[in-house]
């Protein structure tokens, strides 16, 4: 692996394909292969020379003949049931009714009158279970009910299909071909023993396979069907698919106290990311991390005696297995591969601290993209440019492919393309993995999570755009490409006090979320912490509604730090001066028209110290602030874009009092971007448009040259 | 006053204007005269005969010879110092910093360490007494503060000139040579004595007065002036001047607990109308109300006493009368005029229950509008039209002008249209006096000041439109001339069961405020209540946020009734599939483009069963939904347009069921309106546009005949 033509590349291979998978070895430079969703590595391709192979393993499904031997141990969900609107005194909940009944079935095995709950959510309260019985033969819970209360049912559930299977077998139509895969918990015993030995059985069934590929361990994240068979809920963050009763019983016996269904359902928002976490929640993730790392060492440590490498793909069944999360590096893997979609998803592979990292790049050797009259090299291109600028920043080890090979193979242009990634990230490579990247600042994020979201906050589902989140997530995107050293912290960090290495601390998101903080807000704590720091000289950046919560006569705790807060109604009566856009900023200079996102509506400035920078409709979009030795700047939205980029670089230097090294390792053209490697004395610059750009671009010590660059091209300079 | 061409009408006069005002009189059918402000009638003009003689009289202000003896009496506020974050361990705030000199001085007449409160708006909480000193000298307090922590003072503070003559003050730029108004307070002895004398001798000194105008009593709405002498904060409803701590002391002793500074500071809202009224407020407003009523009937009986009437200025010092509160008919007036700047401002005069209303319409005749060049008949006709249509659903018996007669007199045009409109408001007070209006259906808005606030709702400042405001209050304009019986109501009103006749409820405002209702919709049977009244076969509409209070699952707490709840981040994991627009629906059939005014981002379908009417962005703006035998309508927001107006009309006919009654007094072209007196057997079309319309208009059993109206016609038809 050592060539700078060769290595660092997995490919997919499949069976009746053997020559043509040696010619893309050697023009690709590939140095290992890998089986894919739907294909299989024959022992013919196995046994290639100076390639690794790679082979998926599933170890709580795909095993249907143990499954079907502990229908008990099958995977469980807590679930809600429809918000009903009781019209009389007794009330009748289909509470299976909206769910797909291929996946879900209710658990009768423990006795709901223990571990079901009824609430009366117009009250917000738990009903004494006096009131409610089960009609198990009918899937109905009759409750007596007083007239228009609204009722819902907390029911313990088997998922009794594994729901990516489902998702495939589904979407590809496998039909009756194709066996369900039965998922099963290794909480329970059967399982637990299953496991382990059925891979031990599997590592010796399977002498040529280097490198395990686990996909993932034991917990599928939350992804629930509806009656039609659709998506009808997904947080790729989910614990739901991880609950048992006995975990919760061996929970209790450790932490003293017992989990409700509530803990669980959280009314309905299954404890989504963007709640601020319960202590429960957060008891309960622990304890999971805990069981799912010592479980899932035990199953690297058989790979490892086999003299095998054991990766883990990020997604799938991950729950449990958070690389940020306390007790990651016990489960002792070589590696983690991971989706690439843009460059938050690379950096959240490419950050994790573990011995290889691998980024499974756009677009899948599918036909949804290959297939004729279309050219896939497009979506390569996109979705290379995208992350190539985080990758500079913290190089994934390395990169890789999925889906049919036979189908790329067809389409000469694309395998061009793709030999020049190839090429172009061993390059890479070689200078990012000798020399860290230059940072002008410390910029931290803080949210409820702290380093446990790293790269991961504002994800509902990993690749796909929220309209609640975009205009959050785009301020992360720009920072995966821009030369600052990013850490995630917690309000718990704040606590303790902050970092003084810290530069420019953003809190970002809407109000009442665990992304913009909600009530930690109101402990005087945080919010004097984070005033003492912007007063003592640190910067913060707020998008959309920063330290929002409606109280003490504010809506932003932070008003005063902002110079800005929200109109909620209740100070119509005060007249607002503060309205005029200051003639020109150092923050502004490179925007032309502001893309905010989506609206946040009234937001003032308090008084003539407030720097508004963007004023439209009676409402501040932009503005800035001096605080004491400290600064603030304050966004309404930041989508990813090229122009949004620009302002937040310019935003972070501004408050962080480092407008003048602005103009090291930088281009004028918003176009290009500069990184820089002083310890090799070189800096990269790229273009991340599809245009010939000229611009203006500075060394290290601000000396402007004027540069040309094709559409997409990298290039690298001495310094 | 019974000539039909004649009578019903106020002028302004003015000294050296005899001939001119005989004329006017004569032209206009005036049948009283009135002084104005910066006018007076001078003897000759008191002497015409036919007409009544108006004169303004002020308890509490203009009388700076008693004022000044008795300095303690001065009027006082509960005033808020700005926020302050305090940098260290001592911190001195400036709590007069952005008051007004002139207008606001510090009253240590009474011990602030009694009186005054420093709080801590970190901790939320109110400081011991012992950790801060006041600095008489510098008017400074100076207190034991924790770093980077928010600090304000509520102070007691006298309001040393009257806000209204300071508003002519500065704005006329009278200078040194008009005296400042010291306001004083009846609530003292010597103050509460000298108004009834001083009415006596003024009584006395004044028999050409036939109606004595009081303007108002005795306490101001709130209005404060910032340190540039510009106005600092508004509430036409504000009880913020009538406080004192004589007040609070009786106030003590009747409800058995002492009201505190933060009663009336409100964490610096105030108590703003829209904030959810607390129980001290409530019953601070009550009992002020009662004061100022029985003082008030004082005076109005000391006129009775000479034979003449008393009327009632509806703004100014009005505080503790407003005309829907409990105690008014108490006071015994005999009138009150009010301003009148659309159909809003007019209901709130002609509905009140008092022997006579006068509108004073606009313009004024002062120089802003009565310039060379300009045409004030532009600003009268608007003026005009938007108020006619409320005037024949509910008429005032009298109406009027104010300002300079000797202005208007220069603009024949101007003084021909208001002829016209003198002329056809005698001729619709005719009909309308005689006979009720036709109405369709019976509205009632839902809010947490129901009856209190009759057409008052949404009101920050008499007259202006605000931001938060608007689209709620265009709701209520459309109503005033729309042929619907309105009423108010309170969630107390809905505690105790819905009047069953009752066909629609409206609720309509922004999340957590007094309009929308808040944690009102957490209340168990005020929202059951609500269910059942729709489910049994009533109409529910909602604007903006209604029945709004993130709990239990939901924000929107009738988001069952709606069938559309608002995703606030924490729901962003379930998919939305209930998105299309239905064809068409009976509800938006005149709409071409709608608009909602301010976004309410994120609305959403809960099922299929909502009907969704307007999908964009990603979001509901307009939606309706069968609930039992009942139904509701959702839009965004109503701001006051033709459009809008049909929009609601056709809404509250489709939830009431009474579709069928759409085109009985109606027009198809939506710039026309039908006011029917089927008692008379007559209707009346009015032409709320400049355009000529030729339009079908259908009588009372539905038959439809074309009808053609020049811009601004009203015909009566024979039904």
């Amino acid at each position: 692996m050592t060539n700078k033509k060769r290595g660092r590349l997995t490919l997919p291979s499949e069976a009746n394909f053997y020559d043509e998978t040696i010619e893309m070895i050697e023009k690709l430079g590939a140095d290992a292969l890998r089986d894919s969703d739907g294909t299989y590595l024959p022992e013919d391709i196995k046994d290639i020379e100076g390639v690794d192979i790679y082979t998926n393993f599933f170890p709580t499904r795909g095993h249907n003949d143990f499954a079907q031997t502990v229908p008990f141990e099958m995977s469980r969900f807590y679930l809600i049931s429809d918000f009903v609107t009781a019209k009389g005194e007794l009330t009748e909940i289909d509470f299976l009714r909206d769910y797909y009944k291929d996946q879900i079935r209710a658990d009768y095995d423990y006795d709901p009158k223990e571990w079901w709950d009824v609430y009366d959510r117009t009250r917000g309260a738990k009903l004494d279970p006096s009131l409610w019985e089960v009609d198990k033969e009918n899937n109905l819970v009759k409750i007596k009910t007083e007239p228009f209360h609204v009722y819902t049912v907390n029911f313990l559930a088997y998922g009794i299909w594994d729901p990516v299977q489902m998702y495939n077998h589904i979407t590809n139509d496998w039909g009756d071909e194709v066996a369900h895969h039965i998922p099963f918990d290794v909480r329970y015993e059967k399982s637990s023993k299953f496991v382990e030995e059925n891979l031990e059985n599997w590592l010796k069934a399977n002498p040529k396979t280097d490198v395990v590929r686990f996909t993932t361990f034991f917990y599928q994240f939350s992804l629930i069907f509806n009656k039609d068979g659709l998506e009808k809920y997904v947080d790729w963050f989910g614990y739901q698919n991880s609950v048992s009763p006995e975990a919760m019983i061996a929970f209790e016996k450790e932490y003293g106290y017992r989990l409700e269904s509530e803990d669980f359902i959280d009314q309905g928002y299954y404890n989504s990311p963007y709640r601020i976490p319960s202590k429960e929640f957060l008891d309960y993730i622990d304890f999971q991390q805990r069981f799912v790392s010592q479980k899932a060492k035990r199953l690297v440590d058989l790979v490892h005696k086999y003299n095998k490498k054991a990766i883990m793909f990020l997604g799938d069944h991950w729950i449990g297995t958070e690389p940020y999360g306390k007790y990651f590096k016990d489960i002792g893997l070589d590696g983690v591969v991971g989706s690439v979609g843009d460059g938050a998803t690379l950096r959240i592979i490419a950050d994790i601290d573990v011995p290889f990292t691998e980024g499974r790049f756009l677009p899948y050797f599918f036909p949804d993209e290959f297939y004729e009259g279309n050219d896939p090299s497009i979506e390569a291109k996109d979705n290379w440019v995208k992350a190539r600028r985080a990758l500079l920043r913290s190089p994934l080890d390395r990169i890789g492919y999925g889906g049919y090979l036979s189908l790329a193979y067809k389409f000469p242009k694309f395998i061009d393309y793709i030999t020049k990634v190839a090429d172009e990230f061993r390059e890479i490579y070689e200078i990012s993995s000798k020399a860290k990247a230059y940072t002008s600042c410390k910029v931290a994020i803080l949210n409820s999570w702290g380093s446990l979201r790293t790269w991961g906050a504002y994800v509902v589902a990993h690749g796909k755009k929220f309209k609640l989140a975009y205009a959050y997530a785009g301020m992360m995107e720009a920072l995966t490409g821009m030369d600052m050293d990013v850490s995630f912290i917690s309000f718990d960090d704040v606590r303790k006090g902050i970092d003084p290495s810290i530069d420019v601390i953003i809190n970002a998101g809407d109000a009442y979320t665990s992304f913009s903080g909600g009530e930690n807000f109101l402990d005087p704590e945080v919010v004097a912490n984070i005033r003492k720091f912007v007063y003592e000289g640190g910067g913060l950046i707020g998008i959309g509604e920063p330290s929002a919560y409606l109280a003490n006569g504010r809506f932003f705790q932070l008003a005063d730090v902002f110079g800005l807060d929200m109109e909620k109604g209740y100070s119509q009566g005060y007249d607002r001066y503060f309205t005029k856009e200051i003639d020109s900023h150092f923050i502004t200079e490179d925007l032309k028209s502001y893309d905010y996102g989506e609206l946040k509506a009234n937001i003032y400035a308090l008084d003539e110290d407030t720097q508004i920078l963007k004023y439209e409709n009676d409402q501040v979009y932009l503005a800035a602030k001096d605080y004491g030795k400290g600064r603030s700047f304050y966004a309404m939205g930041l989508p990813y874009s090229l122009e949004n980029t620009r302002l937040l670089k310019r935003a972070i230097h501004y408050v962080a009092h480092k407008e003048d090294d602005l103009k090291k390792y930088y281009a004028d053209d918003l176009r290009l971007e500069v990184t820089a490697y002083p310890d090799l004395k070189k800096y990269c610059v790229i273009n991340n448009s599809n245009d010939r750009v000229i611009s203006t671009v500075y060394d290290g010590k601000g000396c402007g040259h004027e540069i040309e660059l094709a559409g997409g091209e990298l290039i690298y300079c001495e310094d």
